[in-house]
């Protein structure tokens, strides 16, 4: 079982705080954007007697409501056939569960969200990767290297579009070969589109939901957490039309009984009359992204590709090896603007682990935009600094 | 997998109101009872900006405040020996996956909580089983019994103490008696003992983390579901002195990335200051108790021993099928006070798939006395008059 990429380096994290240093973290997909003032009102307004378990499947009228916040999106499904999860995490871990067996094996392109690694093992599920690479972009691999990677225990293809970690967001002639191959091995699609809402290619968006003749196979996972800035209410979903996957996930979530019910409740909230809280958000990571990943590139030797999607970006930097930069970074550098200014520091996530073979990840890292602009701007500077010493 | 047997005639339950008809749950540990007033509180007043994650762990100040608990209960711990989980569930299926795997075997006293085994499908552990009997109280099987079912796989014994399904309090005696046999064999203990606070013989209760000898063996499962009637927030606990299951269940935790955050706010605040209220739940399902068992011994062909513990108990009923039987209940039986009456009826858990032999189950249900006692007088009368029809 790997440590996770993502949050290995946090006690670091923590001891540099002790020691004062303010650190900016680039690492995590948490938003610094607020929660819908509905949702917090939503929360307030909470008048129960008992904070009593809620269905297994979730509250049928937070399934209605998500009916009509995909028909935004051009995918049609009813309340049936969603399941509430314990957010974006145990949809995955649900669906792996149900859709797999011990041995069977998945394919994934990579880097890929490291957590996914993580699912895998806990469902005894093997992981074959096809590798997407910095140079184009990280573009979805080509038929030919995903039917390689395909053997009799293939049960499935595991993607998330748009791309946590890489920003890349897949095209319609994409998706479409995606499509085929799935057709053609009988596979399912396990689609993590929790970042739709963020694309920036002027677009409308393309769900797996959304491709022909392959219902049965499409299982989508999704998240209130990062297009509401609620990560702490635990509130995703399974979406699919495969009713036999369903009725399996179903018995997994009876045996955990309930997904949270407060966040239920909030998730609720925040689906109906927010239309402007997320045209700002998008403007904002829009706005974001293009200071960011022009500062970045502004670094002698760092390298990203403009992410068209979500709200992360791979980049690649002049070191040998990213996880000991990041943990120096942690453990032996701080940053002063003056000599009296408060000592800074960034954490960002070493991708090796978002590799099958680390070595592919070595000189890379994960970073999130999801701080404000102001210290976007603190911690590039604070990043080229870093660099300069690091690499003297 | 088989279905939960708690929650598999749902949609019978729910056919049933719809018709019009009053359903008493029994089937489910959901109790009436309000959550904590301060509880209640601490979520009215959460003032935040943005709901967002928090630490893989769980909150420290939520952690340091159990060890305060758990001291009340002669357990010595410390907050790093705490893990926050979504729910006793998760905490259960995190235990599993980080001591176990796929084709371990675990050894469980069933009849026994039905998701266990949910869960160890989840994890692909296998579950043997040693057989408690209703004839003895669902005492703890022999050490002979538990010694017959040890193979070269087996890694763990599970116990549920103060036990659900069966309200059975393990004596001291049968505690020590399980140490030995752990520790002979070298394998984990993992106990169930979200109960604790309902031990109905006056006697301080004793956990497993107070065997001595066996620090290194025990993994204490946990939850604030029941004990502060709050089973909605989904806050749970794994807490144990062995590191090296605490840092693979942190590397789990990790990847699900974060424990429900308003739950953990409301647990923290039910933890201090509420002993009146502990000590009015407890007169509550104490009073239950002897007023639902003795009413359930008086229905002809129905026997519940005394349960000493938690607030649920195994009965035998008059019927050759008891699943047969609830599922009737709920889809063919109505009871009127007289003709203008609303429509009664109770819904309980049929026992079969609370033993891996279906058949030592078949006549018996599980119920919970979580109804207040005039609804219980209500559901007793029901099942009196529904056994009278059912059995003609």
């Amino acid at each position: 079982m790997p440590a996770s990429p993502i949050r290995k380096l946090a006690p670091f994290a923590a001891a540099a705080k002790e020691r004062g240093v303010k650190v900016y973290h680039l690492n995590i997909g948490q938003p610094d954007l607020p929660t819908p003032r509905k949702a917090l009102d939503a929360l307030k307004n909470i008048d129960r007697r008992t904070l009593e378990y809620s269905p297994s499947q979730g509250y049928a009228s937070l399934r209605e409501k998500l009916c009509g916040y995909y028909r935004r999106f051009g995918v049609e499904v009813t309340p049936d056939e969603i399941t509430i999860t314990a957010g974006g995490s145990e949809a995955l871990l649900l669906t792996f569960l149900a859709c797999l067996n011990p041995g069977d094996e998945i394919i994934v392109p990579e880097p890929c969200y490291a957590n996914y690694l993580s699912f895998a093992v806990a469902a005894g599920v093997i992981v074959r990767t096809v590798t997407s690479t910095i140079e184009n972009g990280f573009a979805l691999p080509s038929v030919e290297e995903f039917e390689q990677a395909v053997t009799p225990r293939t049960r499935a293809i595991l993607i998330c579009n748009p791309n946590n970690p890489t920003g890349c967001l897949y095209s319609g002639e994409e998706l479409h070969r995606l499509r085929d191959i799935v057709r053609g091995h009988d596979l399912y699609l396990i689609a993590d589109e929790v970042y739709r809402e963020f694309v920036y290619n002027g677009k409308p968006y393309l769900s797996t939901m959304c491709l022909e003749g392959i219902d049965e196979n499409v299982i989508m996972v999704d998240s209130v957490s990062k297009r509401y800035s609620e990560c702490g209410v635990r509130i995703g979903m399974v979406v699919t039309r495969n009713a036999a996957v369903r009725e399996t996930i179903l018995k997994f979530c009876q045996a955990r009984l309930s997904p949270p019910l407060v966040g239920q409740i909030v998730a609720e909230a925040s689906i109906e009359g927010t239309e402007d809280y997320a045209r700002e958000c998008f403007e904002e990571y829009k706005a974001r992204r293009d200071f960011f990943i022009d500062g970045l590139n502004r670094i002698p030797g760092v390298y990203s590709p403009m992410p068209q999607g979500a709200f992360y970006t791979v980049a690649s930097l002049p070191v040998d090896d990213a996880e000991d930069f990041c943990r120096w970074l942690l453990t032996d550098f701080e940053y002063r603007e003056t000599p009296d200014s408060v000592p800074e520091t960034v954490m960002m996530a070493p991708c090796a682990g978002f590799y099958s073979n680390h070595e592919l990840g070595r000189r890379q890292v994960r970073v999130a935009y999801v701080l404000n602009i102001e210290d976007l701007r603190r911690a590039l500077k604070v990043l080229d600094a870093a660099l300069k010493v690091y690499c003297k």
